[in-house]
This record gives structure tokens, C-alpha cells and sequence, in this order.
């Protein structure tokens, strides 16, 4: 029996990779629209099911609609900006378009959600992170992406703000020492979703090709007799065609 | 207009849900089925679609078949395993428990995979890494994420192991210094999928409350009337039901 139980049919492998495919990072068009209490409820518990190393869970998720703490995040975004500024100085055209793209909403975002990293739950034993410590904000990190996927689906934009300083969140939102900020993130909903991801289409950065970053048994290996067959379909994927 | 193009309508909601929730971190009950080209090249891509700070797209994907190389990597698997007992010699109870779960499925699976993180792409000034430079490694979690989900949705069985020394894939996979390995995955075909996590089952772990940790404005303020409407739909969602 090669059919797994409870497995998915074409149309709902579509929609995987649909949210996959659609799913941008958004700081702009927000609406003036609140979260229903139960989209907020449903996209949470997503990203609560994200796996975790030893099945730790050690994610906390602070809500944010405040806006006088939303201001003092925004200050602390202007200054990290600033500075960034700075170190592009000697390229002009560079420094043009930086200082040109939107890098974040979060005046604008319905709500902010910080979400941190505790090392020390249901610690100090826990299993799977005796050799790698970094996993356990590894586990932070799918879910985040689990809640930006069911957040799109929900028709929510997502924007990950990092240009900002994690010792002034921790103060501004009360993060006790020992647990870690791991991403700020703007949501809302939004008039409508770009196409291509807003770096692409302004031309900061091309999407690389999945071959070039694709290896064969080992570092930079890209031929492959073995692999012949996955390298074909690898070579043939045609990326400008994934989002429709 | 409050609705966004390319908008979800119910059934894929409920497709992209279920995916969520029926992930499952496997290390067992893998088929002796080989994973076809096209497919492979579909789950990659999504990988490969995630997000990434500045658009960097840090991520490289080797793929391991070669049996020669799963032993040695199997090795240091067993090595560090032998070093996390140690670490719970004096309980016992645990200890047993500890040793009887399957934490890796290295040789079984169809194939393995391991997931690096190159700060230098792109680089040196990636936009939004400027203030935080850990953002690099955090897109790539997002990028195994996003694996795992397709891989699901595929019916492919997707396992973590953690219990394993980067120095020594780094040698194993001959990755350069400046290239971190992030995560090396078992991935192939199972007979099933399990209803809930193994953790979870075997008792070692229980899965925590939503409400346990969500916080309103600020770290561990559970209480707020403000969000009144979002706590009740928190402490109502059973997560029993979750997975059908």
C-alpha cells in the first residue's frame, strides 16, 4: 500500500503551493480593516503548530495594536535605517534606490506580532538540541513561516521588519533577558498582493535559478549522473511561471 | 475593494490547514520508493520561494543518495547520541524513555538533504541584515519550512535530525568554512502519516495551550481588555480537533 492516510488530492496540492507561490512580503497597501478575533485565533494556532526541536515549543507571540508602542518601534526602525544608510554612502545609485523602497508598516499594519525565543522551556534536557543549540530558534523561525503561509490564505499581508534594534523592542515590549526577540512582523489586510516580490520587480536583486543552488551528494556539485533525471526537471522549471 | 486579488476561496484554506496540521516529523515507516525527478524539483522550488532578508536567497540544498556518505553521516549521528544520554544518566525514567524513541531515519529514507546558509551571497550589504545579522539564517529555516509543507502535500515523509555534529558534515559534505549547515533532513515516501507528533504521543512532551503563550502589548500580559474578543477565540480553539 503506497498511499499514505489522509493524503492530498490534486486540487489541495495546488493550494499548497498557491500560498507558497503568493506569498510576499508586504509593506504596503494595508487596510483600515480589524483582525476578526477568530482569523487572529486560527493563523496563531498554525503557527503554533510549526515543529519544534524536542517538541519544545518555545515560541512566545505578543500582539501589538498599541499605538504608542507601535511609534517607539518605528523610532527605533528609523534609527537602524539611518545607520544602514551610512554604509551604503559610497554607492550613490545604490543608496538611491534604498532610500527609495518601503522597508516596513508598521504605523500602517491592522497590528505588529513580536515573536520571541525561550531556550529555557521545558529545559534544560531538550531533546534534539544536546548538539545544535541554534535549533531551538530554528523552530521559532517555521513558525513564523507558518504563520505568514496562513496568513496569506487568509488574504492578510505579512511584512518581516529587521531593520530595527532587538535590545529596544526587548525594552519597549518588556522581554526578560533570557528570551530572545526573533521577528517583528506587520500584519493586516491588504487591497492586493504583488505579483513578484517587491526587491524583484524594483530590480534590487534577481531570483537566482534553482539549479545554482542545487548540489549533488556534495558542496557545489552540479553534474551528476545519478541525478540525471531530477537535474532535467530541475533545469527545466520555468520560475516566472510558478505564480500565476 | 476589500478583496484581494489571487484571493483564497474556502476549500483552499482548508488544503493549506491541513498541511499545517498534519505535518508530521518523520523518521519512520519510509518506503523502499524512489522519489520521481518532477517531484523533486517541485518541493525544492518551494523551498526555494520563501522568504529572504534583502531577497539574498542564502540557501543551498545538497542532495545525498550515495549510501557510503548516509553512513558516515549516520555515524556521527550515533556518536552524538551517545553524548546526549550521558547528559540524563541520572533520571532514569527519561533516560529510558529517552532511548527508546527513533530520532533519525538517515538510511532508510529515500534520500537525505542538507540545507546550508551562505552570509556571503549577495553580500556584503544585504538589506535588512544590516541591524540583525542572524536574519541570513532565519530565511533559510523559512526555506525548510516551506519544504516540509510541499512535502506533505506530496506524501513524502520529512525528518530533522539535529542529534548530528555540523563539523562533521561540514567535512562529510566537504561545505566551505564560510557556509553554515543549517539542517541535514531524511525525506522519501512513508505507509503513513502519524495523527499527532511522536513527542507527544510517547508522552515525552504535551503540546501546550495557545493561550499560554500569547501575550497582549507586552511579555506575559495575559490579560486585556482591549483584545478581549481575540483571547475568547484563543481559549476556545481545541486543539484536539485540529488534525482530522
Amino acid at each position: 500500500m503506497n498511499t499514505p492516510q489522509n493524503s492530498f488530492v490534486q486540487y489541495e496540492k495546488d493550494a499548497v503551493y498557491k500560498v507558497i507561490f503568493s506569498r510576499r512580503d508586504v509593506r504596503a497597501k494595508f487596510l483600515d480593516k480589524k483582525i476578526p478575533g477568530n482569523i487572529l485565533a486560527r493563523i496563531l494556532n498554525a503557527a503554533h503548530h510549526a515543529p519544534s526541536v524536542g517538541f519544545s515549543q518555545p515560541w512566545d507571540f505578543i500582539l501589538v495594536g498599541d499605538l504608542k508602542i507601535r511609534e517607539r518601534i518605528k523610532q527605533s526602525f528609523l534609527e537602524e535605517f539611518q545607520k544602514s544608510v551610512r554604509m551604503i554612502e559610497s554607492d550613490q545609485e545604490r543608496k538611491h534606490k534604498y532610500t527609495s523602497l518601503k522597508l516596513e508598516g508598521i504605523l500602517e499594519s491592522s497590528m505588529n506580532i513580536c515573536i520571541t525565543y525561550d531556550p529555557e522551556r521545558f529545559g534544560p534536557f531538550v531533546l534534539g538540541r544536546t548538539s545544535i543549540s541554534e535549533t531551538g530558534v530554528y523552530s521559532v523561525c517555521c513558525a513564523i513561516q507558518n504563520l505568514w503561509l496562513a496568513a496569506r490564505a487568509e488574504g492578510l499581508g505579512m511584512g518581516w521588519v529587521s531593520i530595527i534594534s532587538n535590545s529596544k523592542i526587548r525594552e519597549i515590549l518588556e522581554i526578560p533577558e533570557h528570551v530572545s526577540p526573533i521577528a517583528y512582523l506587520c500584519i493586516g489586510y491588504v487591497s492586493e498582493f504583488e505579483e513578484t516580490p517587491d526587491l524583484e520587480r524594483s530590480g534590487w536583486l534577481p531570483r537566482l535559478n534553482l539549479e545554482d543552488v542545487v548540489c549533488y551528494e556534495k558542496w557545489r556539485v552540479r553534474k551528476s549522473e545519478k541525478w540525471a533525471e531530477a537535474r532535467d526537471e530541475i533545469a527545466r522549471t520555468d520560475f516566472n511561471k510558478v505564480v500565476k
